[in-house]
């Protein structure tokens, strides 16, 4: 039996209880959805000011040279590359996560081309985050040659899907919903030796899991800064490419940002070198200075005592629903396993949505995933063991009283 | 002769004078280069402050609805569309300029392989913007269906280049270097004769001439905010429709925003209606949010009122180089003609990378722009005549005293 005391003694000893004091999260809230949108950095609001104070109203057109700009994408993916194992000059931060992926998979797909040009299949999981589906479909719906989506179920049967006919296999590392986590060096070593390019979704993932990219054998990724990484709402996402790909193609978002000179004002497009030939248009720079101050605070912790922590948090949440509210009917869907699971847990419940209604309406923010799943984001630079305790109390409250019946929890929103 | 005096007496008459107090200038600066990035509204750093510190900071993830940034790209594009000659719901704030171009283009393609299967040829001017011609060479090869790019040299030939293979015509409606401006509605209509559609990039028209696109009949438009609307550096661009068109194709940049059912997280993508499916990824809501500060102060002037401004700012600019720097290599290349041009004027002169670092260093801020190019920006909302005075007052100095011969002044900076 697990009481509120061991909790709070496990809080005692958690190395990483001081990253909390860098957020700002208002009072009187249980913060679990930071696999949505991460929580405040104390420092993104001084940094924002000075951007849009200083360096867009008194720097004006000068701060592209004097304030760094220019340099932003490719300084913060190299900082950012630390976390998911790419080493510097690998990656950007740039757009958003579904145009990054756009670029990755028509860059592969034009290798392809040249190396198996009969291949015209692309493979992912029916319950991928269904934006990277849109994408794929946008993308094969403009190209016209024949390309086809092949989605499998849950958790990848590898050798049924990946056939001679397969070109990419594009997965997310963590899935958005269940949890659930791809052992990406043993999925890219089979997708490789079926002549298979992988491109992995690393939203759920960067920040939140480590992630080796290089030493997984990995071909291209992309991901997001708002979640686990604490950019901001909306912040520029990032693109990873494996050295081996980098100067081999173009992509098609070919703007300006990814020219080899890009102030020449030439008519013809020529391609920088390196992963800066994946940018294309000019960036928000007050959104992306921001991401500095999120990934700042993530390169001062250690990754494995991050993921450490987000275990501990999650077995305890699992223990603590099955402890407290055993005879409601919430059914785990993330998997119990460490090494089969991302930081986020989640749970079915007939009433989900009134329910994850009544919580945020208690203060405690999860959020709701259609159909019927309440998502719970375990984020260890600013949750305690005790906050995980809080938060099962308040659920176990609510199913007992049965108060997410009440009428105000029933009506939906357009966004949750 | 013109004085200063004239200057001054022309300001005291100014009906648009009192809008400078709305911009945040530094001291010492005369700002020439709000047609690249614009000045800073005050209201636009509590703006990001509001943002930052309450909607993301306390708000969290509930700020999606509560404070309505699910609506931010459709409620921004109303706004603007009141400055471009659109009705609501025919614009949203979105994504980059580039990325806007690529799915105005892939759409604009779509719809002619459907009405004119045969027509391969995209005719736009060598002088264009040349981000706009890279994405337009970035989509024909990705597509690898035989379209051609046909560049016409300087102002456009139409008679020459509009013929029974052009697909679709893209022009930039004032031009980024020389400040030369289309007739809209006639070059719309000679495209619409020949069985064209238009897409017009209105980067630098938006906010500095009156645009009626709907009355002009035009097909499809993008530009940017973070010029002469001053939304912020890399602000969100944006991209209008024409009401024809918006509900008969998709896009290619197909995610979750522009879904119909956003929340549903379907596996398959079916487009929203109307202009709402030109949507793709999460924007970043902090740079976003600043873009409506700029558009308050633009939707509380007369867009004549600021043509006219513009154009007596360009005429006094015009004269007094005459005036003051005739005996110098200076070579106007903006249309005198009122019709035929925008917001900026640009002169050559053999030095002109050096004159103008020399103008910045004396707080005369305008750009320059390959080849041998002085650009500079006339934003009648926050300049005044004897700006315009003072600026080619100083430019006499550095003229007359050859002070851009300093060694300072002649090294190359990354970006200009």
């Amino acid at each position: 039996m697990i009481t509120r005391a061991h909790c709070q003694a496990a809080d005692a000893l958690d190395t990483l209880a001081g990253f909390r004091q860098q957020f700002a999260l208002p009072p009187g809230v249980i913060y679990l959805d930071g696999n949505s949108l991460g929580a405040r950095p104390h420092s993104a609001l001084l940094r924002s000011q000075q951007v849009v104070a200083q360096e867009w109203g008194d720097g004006l057109i000068r701060s592209w040279n004097d304030a760094g700009w220019f340099d932003l994408p490719a300084r913060l993916g190299d900082k950012l590359g630390q976390l998911i194992g790419a080493a510097p000059g690998e990656t950007v931060v740039t757009d958003t996560t579904s145009l990054n992926l756009f670029k990755a998979l028509a860059a592969a797909l034009r290798i392809q081309q040249q190396d198996r040009p009969a291949r015209r299949v692309i493979v992912s999981e029916r319950d991928n985050f269904p934006t990277d589906l849109y994408m794929i479909e946008g993308l094969m719906d403009l190209l016209q040659q024949g390309y086809s989506l092949r989605l499998v179920d849950e958790q990848l049967p590898l050798d049924v899907a990946l056939d001679g006919d397969v070109a990419v296999l594009l997965l997310s590392h963590v899935n958005y919903r269940t949890g659930a986590m791809y052992d990406m060096a043993a999925v890219s070593a089979r997708a490789r030796a079926n002549g298979t390019l992988t491109l992995w979704d690393l939203a759920h993932a960067a920040g939140a899991v480590p992630v080796t990219l290089n030493a997984s054998g990995a071909d291209f990724a992309v991901g997001c800064t708002y979640k686990y990484l604490n950019g901001g709402p909306g912040s520029p996402a990032f693109i990873w490419v494996a050295p081996a790909h980098q100067d081999r193609f173009w992509q098609p978002l070919s703007g300006w940002w990814g020219h080899q000179q890009p102030f020449a004002m030439q008519p013809a497009y020529q391609a920088a070198s390196g992963i800066r030939r994946f940018l294309c248009g000019t960036q928000p720079i007050s959104a992306m200075a921001m991401v500095e101050c999120g990934l700042d605070i993530a390169l001062q912790a250690d990754m494995h005592a991050i993921r450490a922590k987000s275990l501990a948090l999650g077995d305890l949440f699992i223990t603590l629903v099955a402890q407290q509210c055993g005879q409601h009917p919430l059914t785990l869907i993330t998997p119990r396993e460490h090494a089969a699971r991302g930081s986020h847990v989640s749970f079915c419940h007939p009433h989900g949505y009134e329910v994850m209604q009544t919580l945020i309406a208690r203060g405690v923010i999860g959020d709701y995933r259609e159909p019927a799943v309440l998502r719970f984001g375990l984020t260890p630079l600013y949750l305690s063991h005790t906050d995980i305790w809080d938060a099962v109390a308040t659920l176990q409250d609510i199913l007992d009283s049965e108060s997410w019946r009440q009428p105000q929890y029933q009506q939906r929103t357009a966004v949750t």
